[in-house]
């Protein structure tokens, strides 16, 4: 049997007895590294779970499934993976290359920051499609991201956007020479994403008039993330025991320093026109600097969305 | 501390190591028992747990959350939540009572019905708003569902379609009568899901030029969910060792009968047209009848969707 086990947000704690009972009976056990990073030490799992762990990068899934898939039809393996196990593509791809091999598979659910992110007090089947902010560079700064935000708040919908990671990346130096030598990994910070996201903002929605390089006038788009008029929240080490949501509008978040949200992991909310008092109730709560002036007048003014009185 | 724990989607042993913890440490452990429903008896949980449970109506909660935050600033009080715990707007609300009282509170995450849905193969981040399907009566269709699923259908995300549960219902007579006697709880089969989508798009797309009872011409919209055409999922006790599903059109999906999909819990996915190839692929295992020849065929001529080779 092929298990594929989720390991929940924050620690070794957060495997369910279902999936730990899984992992002290298996010939081999196999951690995920590279979609998303668990927030301890692979030693700290081990000793937890009583056997030695197979660390499993992105090469050794997509082109040595044969190894992890080595005998599961007469031995349990074991392939953990941090949040929900079915979070991701790669992960699909293993169960089908197991179904071919008559290998049989079972899924064991956790908590990923998909349902997690109901510690906002926003209201998950108010939310559209999630979508992925890569890290920007000097020459490449893909905005696809953009325009699937713009369908969710077309709509009304809150926007839940994951901030990239980067896992085993290697210099261009060391590229070039062929040495498999990585760099630490990288997470982004709220801070950098909020710059990203108003970088966008500011070239898909020019002043009327502006012509691009050619000369030829940019039609403009009606604006869904003016950042004043825009509310969102940072989300850092959601689940865990250091858990920090900071609310406001999109400049208010922009203007703080990175040291303000912490370490990883992060990620960002866009929240949606179509929003009920108490959501913006309970995440006011997390305003920055604790000041719930502009996040109400905002909420009443553009998202028309009055304060109710709560007791 | 006011302990808020997802029990996750199965048993008894879906609880995650830390929520263990905590329960069996905690002077009074609540099991929450109206947004959802845990697919094995209560007893079987407190002999697993070690302690005795206290069930949560709606009425204890949104009327007697005093009792349930009773102390809980100096003694440990758990509120057990099948699924993720903050899933349902309840939860929330039990949050921001203990901390306008001072009660410091945790949630401990676990797998819920959003996450677990990567089962069908289809990805999450590809999914819009999650809707739910009340019971119809004779009198009494509500179909706003239907708006939601069109506006993410519009930009090919795929939907959740949550099934209605009815617990602790009162006949009418009872309730006339004022008797605190409840119906058994009912779970909406996706026998009955089905015929109610195919009831609603009926009304909602009329042949041209049909008048309302008024005499007036409803207007034609697009056609969005044309049972032919659309490609539909359902999921039948997602999580658990009797999980199925099955996918094929709506049309054909809506031919099965009640017993094809078993027992609860169930719930319904209607496929998006922005969907990938590998989604299809890993989907199409479980066609109606086996038979993936209608399926392929509506994803390459409706969806635009080839199937590519896959090894």
């Amino acid at each position: 049997m092929l298990y594929l086990i989720g390991l929940g947000l924050s620690d070794e704690k957060d495997i369910t007895v279902k999936g730990l009972e899984a992992v002290k009976k298996a010939e081999r056990v196999y951690l995920e590294a590279y979609t998303s990073i668990l927030m301890i030490e692979k030693e700290k799992l081990e000793e937890f779970y009583g056997r030695p762990i197979i660390t499993a990068t992105r090469e050794t899934v997509e082109l040595e499934s044969d190894e992890i898939l080595k005998d599961a039809d007469k031995v349990d393996v074991c392939f953990l993976v941090v949040g929900d196990p079915l979070g991701a593509t790669t992960h699909t791809d293993l169960i089908l290359r197991a179904s071919t091999r008559g290998i049989p598979t079972q899924t064991i659910h956790n908590a990923s920051i998909m349902t997690a992110l109901g510690s906002t007090g926003l209201q998950m089947y108010n939310f559209g499609q999630a979508v992925s902010l890569p890290f920007y560079t000097q020459t490449w700064t893909p905005d696809s991201w953009y325009d699937r935000l713009e369908e969710n708040s077309k709509y009304g919908m809150h926007t839940l956007v994951l901030l990239d990671i980067k896992v085993r990346e290697q210099s261009e130096e060391n590229m070039a020479r062929g040495r498999l030598i990585y760099e630490p990994p990288r997470f982004m910070n709220p801070y950098q994403a909020f710059s990203q996201m108003l970088l966008t903002e500011s070239k898909r929605h020019q002043p009327e008039g502006t012509e691009d390089e050619d000369g030829n006038v940019i039609p403009v788009t009606p604006t869904y993330m003016n950042p004043e008029n825009t509310l969102a929240m940072s989300l850092s080490r959601i689940g865990t025991s250091t858990q920090r949501i900071i609310a406001g509008t999109l400049k208010e978040l922009a203007s703080l320093d990175e040291e303000e949200f912490g370490g990883p992991l992060h990620s960002v909310v866009v929240v949606g026109k179509r929003i009920h008092p108490l959501e913006l109730e309970f995440a006011g709560r997390w305003c920055v600097g604790g000041d719930e002036g502009q996040w109400w007048k905002v909420a009443k003014e553009v998202y028309g969305c009055e304060r109710e009185t709560f007791e």
